[in-house]
């Protein structure tokens, strides 16, 4: 692969000419009247992928937006990898916030600004032109499918039925994403877990109306009270949540990988003051990337009850409210995480009040293995362009869909992200940097050689 | 006093006219309408207190509505009583659950259906006749004063001034009220306590912005997780408050007068049936009347923060807010209990967020001797028309103005109530029985006579 980067220089300007064809179609998937341009940005990306040199490519219904299947099938003994990005975009409002049209990509500072430069047209046309590098020059080593969807932005509703019914012609050794960020320019990173969530609503009856609080204050146990202690008792002082259970599926991170992780930078009062925050707290004995990417955590998400205008009114009122949300690391099953939560409160609640818990969503954690071929040959293919061997990021978010690959079709996913902070993605003036973005197709050519060659 | 019976049975008619013409005037202080409507009740007052044998009357200004005060003084080296009362009325809606018109009085039943019946033109008007009954038979051994309002169902907030402009003018040995209740028909009692307030509004802040609840989850201190362990921490499980000196100034109540509060009748499971709980919480070591009566008491009247709309939303929130109550007992002093709140509050508040107090209501408690030459002469009149020695109360909640009459006059006040708790005073329907009306008239004629005679 000696040619690859001679490759990439020689073809940039069509590279960034195909790309910017993609960004000028406004393909905003939460406004319906973008519909007709999911159609056309699925049909380019058949197009496209047909001219990289994929056998074959063809725009498939499902519920809602339609996707992009493609494939180039060399051999059933080479490993298969399925590439997965969205060709959907997030609205542009407030559009005066930008400095140049969003669906007009412009160059600037060496950077790509745009809706949609980094995510994730940007980041999935990589994909596409590693893809290209390789079956023109012969050296592709895989079997390579693609699923380009158009409902990412508004939480994928579709895919995971269309994966469903879709098994055997996702069948891949492993998914290959690229809608992450590295930690830096000069850090790069591979994101490796992302949490679970479980959230439910929690509702305190009291009396079967508003009381007078000077009546009935002192004898009548106050919901907003009694929710107050039932939610301060969900964590101990040191940051443990009491569930009792709750840690029991927890999965202790490696030694090797808690050191690894140590590696990204961090600079804690950077961190503090873009929050706005004196201290940070957490769970005890553990760093501040530790608490969000490995640990679970415990957020009152939302909380209501009483009186909440203006000035004073006294009311003993009937009922309190909350909203209550835990992360979830890998292996912790949110439906039992439910279970255990609800009847640790039903336990601690008084008689004299009723407390009703109700689900509102939930999705399990996601982990990748730092010792699995694709993992490893991610790992190289960053060390081989970056310089330095990529630090392992567990991520404190969620990502449904790649949960919902590894539960619906048994395949782990590889996350080679090729973002930065600084590109201001769902927000105006979304930029993506040049470098990052030729990087990143040199990066995945490499990938592809590194896991034919661990696998074959 | 041998005619006082005979006296009313036979003027029975006339007093009831006289009363209705007064609840006629929809004197509703809340609605600005009926401004004119609050002049023509003070003037009607004006009238009826002349007419009942004072020498003087007259309409006066204050910075709201005005008030009719009146007087009959016949010798400075008799007691002076202080009659107070209200001629405002609260609002009629929902109009339609009334069986007749709030303004156009009727019996049925043996009760009086109007707005104001019982609160307060129905319980003020008897000291009227009774007024009328001692000066017309010259048996009247005190000096009198009538004060009457018209803003007491808005929180009376131009009396405080009026008092302290007038000191003089309204210079007596007690005031008489009635604007209270008895327990029953059969079991007269007197408030002799009102519980004093302190209110805040407590708000809490972390970050400086909603953060995302997965990416900072767990390393970031939530508002509302804070304020829940805040509050919760305020009580303990012995319903005890926390705050240190809190307690401080409270007067323990005497067995004797425990004794007497205790004779009150209380059926737990028809007052856990009428509020819909299936127990009762509270201190510990104390009975319901008194954790209402003679113990303070901690609400959370009101609690928000973060995402409270349908469905889930994941949120760290930037603040969360509530508003906070304790009931006092007399003694206490609500400004005192103020600052060791704040104080508490923020000694107790981790530096990984700031913590703000605003005080937004106080009013001091309120407790009247049950050893005072006029509570005992109030007993004693009591115990001759219904054949009980009454029953000491402490009621839990705060009237302001009684509490305002001791700080700015220095004058205690008895609460000779006659109404019932069926009365639905504030709701439709209201009503008060002819029964209570003729008794108040002659228990408050004998007060007159019992006080006339123990200060002379």
């Amino acid at each position: 692969m000696e040619n690859l980067k001679t490759y990439i220089e020689a073809n940039k300007q069509r590279f960034l000419d195909e790309l910017f064809e993609l960004i000028r179609i406004p393909s905003i998937s939460s406004e319906s009247q973008h519909k007709p341009d999911m159609y056309r940005a699925a049909e380019w990306w058949k197009e496209k992928l047909l001219q990289a040199g994929a056998d074959r490519a063809e725009v498939m219904e499902t519920a809602g937006n339609p996707v992009t299947y493609g494939e180039k099938l060399l051999d059933p003994s080479l490993p298969t990898v399925l590439v997965y990005g969205h060709m959907d975009v997030m609205p542009v409002d407030p559009v005066n916030l930008w400095h140049s049209d969003p669906f007009e990509p412009e160059i600037r500072d060496g950077k790509i600004f745009a809706r949609g430069a980094d995510d994730d047209k940007g980041q999935s046309f990589m994909h596409a032109k590693a893809f290209e590098y390789l079956v023109k020059n012969d050296l592709l080593k895989c079997n390579v499918k693609f699923l380009i969807e158009g409902e990412e932005e508004i939480g994928s509703p579709s895919l995971p039925a269309f994966c469903a019914a879709n098994k055997e012609l996702l069948k891949a050794d492993v998914i290959l994403v690229s809608d992450t960020s590295i930690i830096a320019r000069d850090i790069p990173s591979i994101t490796t877990g992302l949490r679970g969530l479980a959230y439910w609503e929690v509702e305190v009856s009291g009396p079967n109306r508003d009381l007078h609080s000077g009546l009935f204050g002192g004898a009548v146990a106050n919901p907003i009270n009694v929710l107050s202690k039932l939610l301060a008792g969900m964590t101990d002082a040191q940051g443990h949540i009491t569930i009792p259970g709750f840690y029991d599926d927890v999965v202790e991170v490696s030694a090797e990988e808690r050191a690894l992780m140590a590696k990204a930078p961090f600079n804690e009062s950077a961190y503090k003051s873009a929050i706005g925050v004196k201290e940070l707290a957490g769970e005890a004995g553990f760093s501040t990337n530790e608490r969000t990417g490995i640990r679970p955590s415990f957020d009152i998400c939302g909380i209501w009850g009483g009186y909440t205008g203006e000035g004073a009114k006294t009311v003993l009122p009937s009922k309190a409210f909350a909203k209550v949300s835990t992360r979830l690391v890998p292996n912790q099953d949110h439906e039992k995480i439910a279970l255990l939560f609800k009847e640790h409160l039903e336990q601690l609640a008084p008689a004299s009040v009723q407390v009703k818990v109700t689900p509102l969503h939930g999705g399990q954690g996601y982990v990748c293995p730092i010792d699995i071929p694709a993992y490893k040959a991610a790992e190289q293919a960053y060390e081989k362009v970056y310089g330095k061997q990529p630090v392992p990021v567990r991520s404190g978010g969620s990502i449904p869909i790649i949960s919902s690959f590894e539960d619906i079709l048994g395949i782990k996913s590889v996350l080679m992200g090729f973002g930065l902070e600084a590109d201001a993605i769902h927000s105006p003036n979304e930029n993506f940097p040049l470098e990052q973005f030729f990087n990143g197709i040199e990066t995945i050519a490499l990938f592809y050689d590194y896991f034919g060659s661990a696998k074959s």
